[in-house]
């Protein structure tokens, strides 16, 4: 698809004007594959503003098949220190690339130092957050994929329940293992995250790492993963009770049910991040419980699995249609049980569409 | 093992003493699993040159008992911003902390500019890798984490052998996988980087990803990857067979696998990383394929799969014993096949430990 990559490359253009820039260093390997389809693991991005011409990539000697497939359009460079590569390159023609902005948050301060030293006529302006925020909003193909990431997640948790893969005798360790080898038999590339399995007690820990505890009947199964497709990734969570649900599990889960629908109800262009948090806190405030929902409501998802906007009290920002995000409320009951659900939802024009089809039935295995 | 951990911060301290440092704040999650044993996803720990009153560990809410279990033995604070909420503690007790060290080479130049932001009467000074120094020679414990690590590996390529997992039909990807699951079944906690599986024409490409490509009679296949014990992470190659070598290919094994015992002997407290290289290197290019070895030979092994010291022409320094590398060297030929024989090994007063125990015959499946 060079034809996406160089319109986003263009939309990158237009932020590098408005701030009088006359080109960008790109060294996140994410926001590189953003703008070039590149996926290998060292690549440097010099995107002069005036266009293509001077726009120069550069990898390794490792990528040189691969990176004539992947980045067909673009002049390119072979060299092991991919970024001190193209600081020699535009010291060429430093009337070119006069004022370069760099992304300042993920470039050390020992790499800012080398990129100085070597440069000649050029100056490095801190930029940081650019490609960020060309991300934020996904196109169609961007949420293709997500849709199909989610798709996977939704197909290997159906399997796993079919196949009795959730049951008392197992260890959370074995269950996240066959939960993330059916995601792979789907088509994902590997987790999205490190899975979260967390059995009875142990699901009142927002962030559980799977243990060789072992699940038993009446348990809350708290399941939090997601797939990768084509590099975009999934994220959801459902928690099941193997057995019959005693009535607390029954009411909390209700709770969190109720706060996570109002959540998804507020994904509206123009809503304000923390109002859409707000939205689904209230429901588990006014039950009582606001304090044992100890984090933020959700986040962005995409090329990173958390990526802005951030969906919380703190979060800055509003809002616009074709934004990814997750909308995951829990309730954490030390020593006794937590329930948490999440979908990942893409922000529309009218309803938001929900991405996560799995049933948000208090399924009991 | 609080012991091992305030033992390492006190060689630290030597360092920065050195440095005429009063302190220096660690950011990078693996030195500070390394100086303190915590295992989480956000922490940040200020160490004091004068010692462990005023050295402080922070981390966020969600690892309140993990932290108090892991870090029992040091001052804590519960902050999700970790090194903000270190810097503003520092402030208290100014005096104690004036000249402050961070790691240069971890901490983005935004980041360095909200630190200095927040810092009142201390100042912050480039203090790259120094952690690193200290992690270059590992201990007895570090070395049977990497033993472990070596033998999870070795366990799982046996075993992947005796049960047929290597038979033409299979692809690189399912060969990949089942390899992946037996480390896991073993003990692994995860694979230790992307496993390479690279069959036929595809064994000549140095970092393969694994494909739907089909393992077919008379290929070579390359096999690299590795295991990861208590956080310390294994690195091995083997090259395989499927029925009978053609002469070119025992031949091409022959050449790599007699490179690779020089670069072997000549790991040697004292030897410089670059004569290493060349031990191995020199076999290589005398049988004419020095342009067809085009990495370096090896890197050091830990918390980290890659870190240092660099085996390489471009290498700095010379070996220690108690330093764990890598001895890697390979010949690739384009369109037919390429070997590389890696094992994982420990530098000793005399003879080196090996800690990869497979086979280097050319085992033909």
């Amino acid at each position: 698809m060079p034809e996406i990559h160089a319109a986003r490359r263009n939309a990158l253009r237009a932020l590098l004007d408005q701030d009088g820039l006359d080109a960008l260093l790109v060294t996140d390997l994410v926001n590189i594959r953003y703008l070039t389809g590149f996926t290998g693991s060292n690549a440097a991005l010099l995107v002069r503003t005036a266009g293509e011409d001077g726009t120069v990539f550069c990898t390794d000697g490792r990528y040189t098949t691969q990176s004539s497939v992947e980045v067909p359009d673009l002049e390119r460079v072979l060299d092991r220190a991919s970024a001190n590569a193209l600081v020699a390159k535009s010291n060429e023609h430093a009337d070119r690339y006069r004022r370069t902005g760099f992304e300042s948050q993920h470039v050390s301060v020992e790499q800012y130092e080398t990129l100085k030293d070597l440069a000649e006529g050029v100056t490095f302006d801190r930029a940081p957050g650019l490609v960020e925020r060309l991300r934020l909003v996904k196109d169609e193909a961007e949420v293709a994929a997500l849709r199909e990431a989610c798709a996977v997640a939704d197909r290997a948790l159906a399997d796993l329940i079919a196949h009795g893969g959730l049951r008392a005798g197992r260890t959370e360790r074995e269950v996240a293992r066959d939960l993330e080898n059916r995601m792979l038999d789907h088509g994902s590339s590997g987790p999205s995250f490190e899975s979260i399995v967390a059995a009875g007690a142990n699901s009142a820990i927002p962030h559980h790492r799977p243990t060789d505890a072992v699940l038993a009947a009446g348990d809350f199964v708290k399941l939090d993963f997601g797939a990768v497709v084509d590099g975009y990734h999934s994220d959801m969570t459902r928690t099941l009770v193997l057995g019959e649900p005693a009535g607390w599990q029954r009411e909390l889960y209700d709770l969190v049910r109720r706060s996570q629908a109002a959540g998804r109800a507020a994904l509206a262009p123009g809503a304000d991040v923390t109002a859409v948090d707000a939205a689904a806190r209230t429901v588990i405030e006014e039950a009582g419980h606001g304090s044992e929902f100890s984090h933020g409501l959700g986040h962005g998802v995409g090329l990173d699995v958390h990526e802005a906007p951030s969906l919380s009290t703190t979060g800055v920002g509003t809002l616009s249609a074709g934004m990814a995000v997750t909308v995951e409320p829990g309730v954490y009951l030390a020593g006794r049980g937590g329930v948490r659900i999440e979908d990942t939802l893409v922000v529309r024009d009218g309803d938001p569409e929900l991405l996560t089809l799995s049933s948000k039935e208090l399924v009991v295995v």
